[in-house]
């Protein structure tokens, strides 16, 4: 098996090296060819680490010092600017360089993208990175959504290739061999929505690479009909946080409409475990990680507010991708599709 | 109290006669000022009618023959030119010449917009008519969106006008003097978002009449805080049809993962319910119909596979909106606004 080495920023977070050092132990336990480098301000990072016992870890584990972290409230174009000596910074120019393999960081998603952009730079025809994550559907699968903010404006070429790239994620990531591919739209009918939806639609048909199953509606996203939704960022991320707020707005009313019912109070603690799991998962930024695909390296980001087990997703996803080589299929599968048209 | 006249597509929807007409007559009895039109193949709707004992209701409800009924598979462009003998037709027609002040249907719904902005015509200033419901929030209270997917396509202009015709909407229907008025976007600042919401909320900044709060987030929708959410209809389909998604994964999934779970299945009877309850909230245009905004006339959708409560439910709303003369109240708001602008 193949050494993986992770470029961690462990500064990235609302908590810190509290949850990145942690998390970063126990992945190593449960992936034997994995390296990780630590990025941050030593002494923390080492306080930190000491907290654990490492015995046989320590060989696979390493502080890599960054003097600097990107503040949550950077703007992307000052964290570029000024944040060339960050945590996240240096753990991207560890990818870009081939010391790492990959980069989870759970920091500012806006100055996580700009600095990769401007670090890994795109595969060749890509013009900014997509944002994915799995929601959870009806049937156990996952479906995976692209894109979820990274690109407010979209013309077909861009959704075109964020379906191609999904389809890879897919295929590497879930060991689907034809996953199929659905576009979000407000009607199943060929004639509903709006022009760059339309002329998608007609990319997806003519490439036979990709099994295009047709339009489905936001309602479709959950039943496990299809393997991976594209959109626009703006539709995406709206999406996204709508079942974050639904899930929120049941959680809360779930509680208060049993919480006065005397002895029907007592079924909570029964329910509301099950159905705060069940919510997690309709909050994938949060609880598993989002991947940056597109990029010339493996980035993936976890959730600002991310706990422990957030934070090793992330991480496991972070692996299989570099397992997978993610990147390096996505700039096949573009290729092909390139060499196609050209044929 | 003045009368008031409905006109009701009594063919429209799934169930047709077997849930308007029960559902027009519970109407009347909770509304003592309306009298009810039927619109409809007459055998069909009396026959209806004979199931139920009018006693007096008999004076305010009448049956008006319409040979034809829009198919729910008819393309709007087929039913504006084919159907112009259908109950759906007929019913607006009635509005448009003042023989009735509203119009309810559980029909064809792109029909019923294009029939709708046909006979009906839009306000001075209006290009389309704009789809409205109201969605559930952790405080109780109703937050009403739009556009829900009549405008696939909306300029800085159109949404502006959204964002008119919501705050009149809230203010005659739920008597709230100043309605929070948010724009959805990918993000709260001001950096955020694609040129048409910038500038919209640049021309809601201006607009002294309306109290804009800002942008917010898809999570943000159900927190209580705001009273009308706009967004473009593509965005706000794919949203609604998203939280009608979630609903149903819910249910499901907290079926699957109770039922085999021993005494803990005895649970599901208790919480099933009202978790079902709780999401038919999520589903507004099948629960509570959906309101035709800009045109010269109230028009109410109710979902085509609307039952009898649902049916009532959007009669309920039309009711309102004809007691408060929700158009002539947002032509008053849209000429005070070109007011100001020229002055």
């Amino acid at each position: 098996m193949s050494h993986l080495t992770l470029a961690l920023d462990a500064m990235g977070g609302d908590h810190g090296p509290s949850i990145t050092v942690p998390a970063a132990v126990q992945a190593l336990q449960s992936h034997p060819n994995l390296h990780i480098q630590l990025f941050g301000q030593e002494q923390k990072l080492s306080y930190a680490l000491n907290q654990i016992s490492l015995g046989d870890l320590e060989d696979r584990i390493q502080i890599v010092h960054a003097p600097d972290v990107v503040d949550m409230r950077d703007k992307p174009s000052y964290a570029l600017r000024h944040r060339r000596e960050s945590s996240m910074r240096l753990a991207l120019n560890a990818v870009s360089d081939g010391a790492a393999d990959a980069c989870v960081s759970a920091g500012n998603t806006g100055a996580l993208m700009s600095m990769a952009k401007f670090v890994l730079k795109t595969l060749p025809g890509i013009e900014r990175p997509a944002l994915v994550a799995a929601l959870p559907t009806q049937v156990g699968k996952k479906v995976h959504m692209l894109d979820l903010g990274a690109n407010i404006n979209c013309d077909s070429e861009t959704l075109f290739q964020f379906a191609q790239m999904g389809h890879v994620l897919v295929q590497q990531v879930e060991g689907i061999e034809r996953p199929r591919v659905a576009l979000l739209n407000i009607g199943e009918e060929e004639t509903k929505g709006n022009d760059q939806i339309k002329q998608t639609a007609q990319l997806l048909q003519e490439c036979d690479d990709i099994h295009f199953v047709g339009y489905i509606e936001g309602r479709d996203i959950f039943t496990g009909n299809v393997d991976v939704v594209v959109c626009d960022g703006f539709v995406g991320n709206v999406c996204l946080k709508t079942c974050e707020g639904v899930s929120e707005f049941i959680i809360k009313e779930f509680k208060q409409r049993f919480k006065p019912k005397g002895w029907m109070r007592l079924i909570l603690p029964f329910v509301l475990p099950t159905l705060s799991r069940m919510m997690k998962g309709m909050n994938p930024d949060q609880y598993n990680g989002a991947s940056l695909l597109g990029l010339r390296g493996i980035v993936v980001k976890s959730h600002g507010n991310a706990d422990l087990k957030a934070f090793r997703h992330a991480i496991d996803e972070a692996v299989i991708e570099m397992e997978r080589q993610v990147p390096k299929r996505i700039k096949d599968q573009l290729e092909a599709a390139l060499l196609d048209k050209h044929s």
